[in-house]
């Protein structure tokens, strides 16, 4: 039988995380994306911003425990609802940075030849 | 300045999750979801399974400890590589049961009148 | 060569979103919510209503429709912006309708025996 | 009363989405990630791939078929299922290209002088 209670989380994870605070008077979040990116950097986690989201790499307990002081830092700005999508991925097979995912996509691509690099 | 290594996480959530196994040998995955289920049972938390994913809720810690160790319990069933989609709220002003949640809408939906109730 | 421009959208999905709206005066979104079920219902689509959500089932093209008509609606009701999580699935080795995903878990969880039901 | 059956789709969204096949003989994603790329620069549509996903802009109609499209690609080489994971923003304040966000969060953070760079 499974002895739930003492089963460890994962030593790494991937996460990428989209807050939305709900109830700010206007339509734009970016002083507190801010706010988060410096809590992101005090952290020490490699993490990176991208327009839709923030990727953070770690064990999963600082990991978690990093997006959930993201929301008491924004509550503490007076915001009373938040909302997190979070997309979380581990995996035992190897250990991979989350900015090698990109350059092995890219390598398939580059090898359809010169008429086909991606565009952004 | 903002003390950030002191940062507590919030008291309570509600997360919703949707565990998803990769490389599994066929379609189902009727079987990880099982096995989840069954330590959501184990670890006393209030949760609700829907057909989209679990809803469960608690302090932060011990939610995003549960669904780290449902990560844990899957890949030691075999899985070497899970993504997990979370959606995690947060609220300040007032403490709402999920449940709750459905009932205020329908009572809203409610005062439409007869000819306006939702089907599903 | 892939003739990317005519490849069809699949026949059936099922999705699960979850419809915020940004900037608005207070942290409840009941109404919001509620106006979107009304929309639901108006489509004749089979769609339930959870504590997370919304899931919907039917055709891509129609499915994606009705939520961005969602939005739409939304906006005209006076809110600025609008972020939407949604997950969606599509499969071609059978047809299975939403609420049996919950039963075939069920089924499993069944077998454990009486003293291992869900509780919610 | 709404005339629910005519509401249109919003003329603008920005939608982020990491797609997932399941039931794929091993780990690794890398080959449906690259077929979905390929399926993304034939669109002609503005995006961007990051580590946790793309981020793709244009109308809600356009940019929901091309997504449509994307799983029917994978399940055309041989995936059965296919769970996405999308978030889908809408505004009617302005006219915001996805790259500006980041860009606008930058810039509040480079406010903060020199000690406070963002770091990835």
């Amino acid at each position: 039988m499974t002895d739930y209670a003492n089963l460890p989380t994962p030593p790494s994870c991937v996460a990428d995380f989209c807050l939305i605070p709900i109830g700010t008077p206007g339509p734009s979040v970016s002083n507190e994306v801010a706010a988060v990116q410096r809590l992101m950097k005090a952290s020490g986690l490699s993490y990176s911003m991208h327009s839709a989201g923030t990727t953070v790499e770690g064990s999963w307990d600082l990991v978690m425990r990093l997006i959930g002081q993201a929301h008491t830092l924004v509550h503490q700005n007076g915001v009373l609802r938040i909302q997190t999508d979070l997309r979380i991925g581990t995996r035992t097979d190897k250990k991979q940075h989350f900015s090698e995912k990109v350059s092995k996509v890219e390598s398939i691509l580059a090898a359809d030849g010169p008429t086909a690099q991606k565009s952004s």
